[in-house]
């Protein structure tokens, strides 16, 4: 479960990924659980969105791209990169941002 | 139904729109459905992506900040921003970022 993520004054950094999934599990949801808990122990880590109907949308947030690249970078996640291309997705699209300004209720 | 949005070579401009609804529709589908309409016939307008599940994710794509301010402004959805903040929404997040670099499967 995810909610509104409590991101720091602007400016700060988000990493959207916008992804439709092939058919089936095959792992996937665990590893999904994996990476969340994973990203949230990293340096420069923010916070995470997501949620899934026709498209699935997941928005990471950290406070430099350094920690983008190495968060990218890292082995376990990687790993889950490559299972992403070769089995749970069929199209994705990340799209790397700098968060300029925020308003809330 | 969204997909994918496609969008140009970088930069432009995504609005990441974050929310939790409160109970009941309340015309609340009418109008979503109203505003993605209104929204992708302003200048500017590059696409959009959407999903629910805990939370609510729209991220819509825009050539340039004027275009999102412009939209910002327009009086219907105006209209709707005023219905959301007093019916639909029981907190939002509205982050206005700048799409420096993209890639994709």
């Amino acid at each position: 479960m995810t909610l509104i993520a409590k991101t720091p004054t602007p400016p700060y950094y988000a990493v959207i990924f916008t992804s439709h999934r092939t058919d089936g599990d095959k792992g996937y949801s665990q590893m999904a659980e994996r990476m969340f808990r994973l990203a949230s122990e990293q340096s420069g880590f923010l916070g995470v969105e997501s949620a899934r109907e026709d498209v699935g949308i997941t928005v990471s947030y950290w406070s430099d791209l350094e920690s983008i690249k190495r968060w990218k970078e890292n082995v376990e996640h990687q790993e889950a990169q490559k299972l992403g291309h070769k089995k749970w997705y069929s199209s994705f699209k990340t799209r790397i941002t700098k968060v300029d300004r925020d308003y809330e209720i």
